[in-house]
C-alpha cells in the first residue's frame, strides 16, 4: 500500500506513530497527481511548494515532541471558492485569476489549527453555482462528469490524489459529486461550520462540506472544524462533542425511513441499486421502514430555486454588468434569471420554507436517520454538465445534516450510494448510523 | 368629572373601589360617543349590546367577590384589523363587510382575560397599509386628519370616546395618530405581543400598539398583553415583569440622546417644539445630548419601504386580482409596485437590514432613551391622506419599542409630541423613564 492509499484517520495515525513522515506523504500524493490528473484533471492549483514546507515544518515540530493536533500531517484539497493565504481563489472566473488573497477563510484556518497541509485548490464550477461543465472528469469514467459543483474535490479524493478536500453544497454540490465518484461526504448542519472567507453563492443555503474516504474521516475533519466563528453571522453557538468516538462504535441497529420520493423518481438501476442497499441494511438487522415527504417533492424544489435563484442574483447584481462575457452560459442565465424574479416570488418562498420546516423536522425526527438515493441518475456524460441536484438540494432548503456513502458498483462499473438525513445538530447520531451502515457494504476498489 | 374623562388607570381603580360600575362607564362612553361622533367618526361599528352586556357580566361577578384582574371593566376600542368573535373584520375594505368573525385575536383573548370590555371597532386605513383618507376627523380640528393608519383608535382616544384603544404599526401607523390626536402611546418591542388572529401587512414588520391618555395606562395594558403565544410564530418566549411597577417611580433624571436627523428634517414648528420640549428635560435635570443616526435617514427608509412593498404586495396578490375595484387608490398602487419589485430589491433590503440592525442597537444602546420630534409635521389637511410616516417607521424597521408623549398645544392649538425609543425588550426601562418625561409636560386639556 502507497501512502496515497491512506485514509485521513490511516494517514494521521501513522504519522503520529512515526511510520509516516508528512513530507513523504506529501510527496506520494504529488507523484499520483502527476500519474493521474492528465485523466482526472481535479486541480486549479496544486501548491507543491507550500504544501511541501508545510510538512518540512511539521516534520521539525514531530521530532521535538509527539504531534497531538487531530489532522497533524493530513494533506487536503479546498475548493477554489475558499480564502487560503497566498494563493488566488479563482471560482473559474477569469477576473480573479492571479489575484492573491492574503487571508485564510474560517475553514482553512481551523484546518491548519488541527495540524492540517493545503495541497492546493481544486476545480469548482464557476462560483459554484449551476451546471456548466467542467474540465474535470469522473475517475470512474473520463467521458462522465464528477458532479459538481464541488467537481475537482469528489474527483481528487475519488482518484486517491488526496485523502481529504473541502466542497460546498447549496444544492447538491458535495453529496452529488461525492456520489458520483465513489467516496463519503458529510455536509454538517447549517452554520456548524464557518463560511467566513468563503464565495457566496446564496447566503441561506450556503454549506461547506467534508468530501474523503470513510465515515471515521469525516468525522475527524468535522472535529476540526465544528466551532463557533464570530465572522459568520449565521454561524451556530456549539457546545464541543467528540465526533470521533461516535463512529468507534457503531452500536445498535437504526430505525431508518427509505424515502418513497425519492425511489419513485430515480432511474430504474438507481432505485434498484437503492432498493438493494435498503434490503442489505435489512438483513444486517436495521428497521427500515418506508416514509413519505410531507408534501409534494416539486413544491420544496420550486421553493429551493426561488431562494437560490434570487439570493445568487442580487450576489452577483454588480460584478455581471462588467464582467458579462466571463460568465459561463448557464450561469449567466440562472442570475439573470435572479434579476426577473419578482419580490413577492421570494417573500412567498421565505414564508413557505418557514411553514414547511417544521413538517420535515418532524418526518426527519420519527426515524434515526431517512435513507435514500443520493442521486437521481448515474453520472451523466461530461459535456452535459454536472446533473441533477434534486435529490440532495430537499435537504440543504432546510439545513439538515446528511452523508452519502458509496454501496456498490453498477455493472458498468460505476459506483452507488444511499444517503442518511439526520437532524439538525444531530451529527455526532448521524455518525454513528452512518458507521453502522457503511459496514454493512463492501468497500469500493480504486477506480485508477 | 364624567367617568369617559377617567384614564384606563383610574377607572380600573374606581370600578375596583366600588366607586363606580362597570355598566355606568359603558354607558357613560356610549353617551359621549353619541354626543361626539358626527363630528370625529373614529368608529367602524359601536358594539353598544355586546358591551352593556359584558359590563353587566362584570357587574354581577363584582358582587360576588371583590375583582382583582387588571383591566376589570376597562372598555377598550380595537382597530378594525384585529379578530374579536362575533363582529366583523372590515379592514376598511367591503368585500369584508358584515362576515361575522368566530374567534378571538390573541389580543382580543388577552384583553377580555383580564377584564376588559371590548366597546367596538374603530376604523382603519384600509388593510392598515398607506395613506389613502378615511373618514375619521381628528379631534382638535375636523378639517386635519387624525393620522392613520389607526385613525379611528388615535381619534375615539383623544375625543375621550374610550380611555384606551388597540393599534397597529407597520411604519407609523401607532405613533403618528397618537401625537396628531394628543395621546400617549406605546409600540412594544417586535414579538412582545401576540398578532394571532391580526390581519397582516407584512410580518416581518407588523406590531400592535397600546393607544391611551397616560404611561401608566400604557404600562397596564402592556401588563396584560406581554404574554408569549405560540400561534404567533414571531412571538417572544418572555418572562414576566411588572411594567406597571416601572410608571410609579420615576427614579434618577435619564440619559436622553436627541435625534439630531429628526431635528434637521422636520417642518419649522415642530423642530421648535422638540427643540423647548427638550430644553424642559434638560432644566428637569435629564442628560440631553445630540445623537445622530448611523447611517443615512434615507437608507432606512429604503429598506422599509422595499420589504413592506414586498412583503404587503405577497398578501394581497390573490386576492386583488378578485376585487381589484374594492381596494383605495393609493394601496392598490402600492400594491403593484410590490409586483414588479425585483427578487434582487427585497434579497438586498433585507441583507441591509441585518447589517445596519447592529448599528441601530448600539445607538440606542449608548444612552437611556432616544428622543426627538414623533412626527415630521404637524397633522395635514384629512383630504391629503393621513401624513408621513418616515419619522415613526425607522424604528419599526428593526422592532425598537418606543412610546410618543404629548408636550404642548401649537399656537393654532394643536398637539405636538416627542417620541423615546428604548432598548429591545427593554419596556420596563422605557416605561419609567417615559414617567419621568411625562411629568415634566403639563397635561393637554380636552379637544372637545
Amino acid at each position: 500500500m502507497q501512502p496515497y492509499d491512506l485514509t485521513a484517520t490511516a494517514a494521521a495515525r501513522a504519522i503520529r506513530a512515526g511510520e509516516l513522515s508528512p513530507v513523504d506523504l506529501v510527496q506520494s500524493l504529488l507523484d499520483r497527481i502527476a500519474a493521474t490528473e492528465s485523466r482526472v484533471q481535479a486541480w486549479e492549483h496544486v501548491d507543491a511548494e507550500g504544501a511541501l514546507s508545510a510538512a518540512r515544518h511539521l516534520e521539525a515540530k514531530r521530532r521535538e515532541r509527539p504531534p497531538a493536533d487531530l489532522l497533524f500531517g493530513v494533506p487536503i484539497g479546498m475548493k477554489d471558492v475558499f480564502h487560503a493565504r497566498g494563493l488566488p481563489t479563482t471560482a473559474n472566473f477569469d477576473p480573479y485569476r492571479g489575484k492573491v488573497i492574503g487571508e485564510d477563510s474560517g475553514v482553512v484556518q481551523h484546518l491548519r489549527e488541527a495540524g492540517a497541509v493545503i495541497l492546493g485548490k481544486t476545480v469548482t464550477v464557476q462560483f459554484a453555482w449551476g451546471r456548466d461543465p467542467v474540465k474535470t472528469r469522473n475517475p470512474w469514467n473520463a467521458e462522465l462528469t464528477p458532479g459538481g459543483s464541488s467537481s475537482g474535490s469528489g474527483a481528487a479524493v475519488g482518484a486517491r490524489q488526496v485523502p481529504a478536500a473541502m466542497g460546498t453544497q447549496t444544492g447538491g454540490s458535495t453529496l452529488r459529486p461525492a456520489c458520483y465518484c465513489g467516496i463519503v461526504a458529510l455536509k454538517p448542519t447549517f452554520g456548524r461550520i464557518s463560511r467566513y472567507g468563503l464565495l457566496p453563492v446564496s447566503w441561506t443555503f450556503d454549506h461547506p462540506g467534508i468530501m474523503v474516504r470513510s465515515i471515521a474521516d469525516a468525522a475527524l475533519l468535522l472535529q476540526a472544524l465544528a466551532r463557533h466563528d464570530p465572522r459568520d453571522p449565521f454561524s451556530a453557538d456549539q457546545q464541543p462533542e467528540d465526533f470521533v468516538a461516535a463512529t468507534r462504535e457503531a452500536g445498535a441497529p437504526p430505525r431508518l425511513g427509505l424515502l418513497r420520493d425519492l425511489l419513485d423518481r430515480a432511474d430504474p438501476p438507481v432505485r434498484q441499486a437503492a432498493e438493494t442497499a435498503a434490503e442489505r441494511l435489512r438483513q444486517a438487522g436495521a428497521d427500515v421502514r418506508e416514509v413519505r415527504l410531507p408534501v409534494p417533492m416539486d413544491l420544496l424544489l420550486a421553493v429551493h430555486f426561488v431562494i437560490l435563484t434570487s439570493e445568487g442574483g442580487t450576489v452577483h447584481a454588480e460584478q455581471i454588468r462588467h464582467f458579462a462575457e466571463h460568465y459561463f452560459r448557464n450561469l449567466r442565465a440562472s442570475i439573470e434569471a435572479g434579476h426577473v424574479l419578482p419580490a413577492a416570488a421570494y417573500v412567498q418562498a421565505a414564508r413557505l420554507r418557514r411553514r414547511l420546516r417544521a413538517q420535515m423536522v418532524e418526518m426527519v425526527g420519527g426515524v434515526d436517520g431517512i435513507i435514500g438515493p443520493t442521486v437521481r441518475t448515474l453520472p451523466p456524460r461530461a459535456e452535459t454538465g454536472t446533473g441533477d441536484p434534486s435529490f440532495q438540494s430537499i435537504w440543504s432548503l432546510f439545513g439538515f445534516p446528511n452523508v452519502t456513502i458509496p454501496t456498490m458498483l453498477s455493472p458498468e462499473r460505476l459506483p452507488h450510494g444511499i444517503q442518511i438525513v439526520g437532524r439538525h445538530f444531530g451529527e455526532r447520531e448521524l455518525l454513528r448510523i452512518a458507521t453502522w451502515c457503511e459496514r454493512v457494504f463492501e468497500p469500493l476498489p480504486s477506480p485508477l
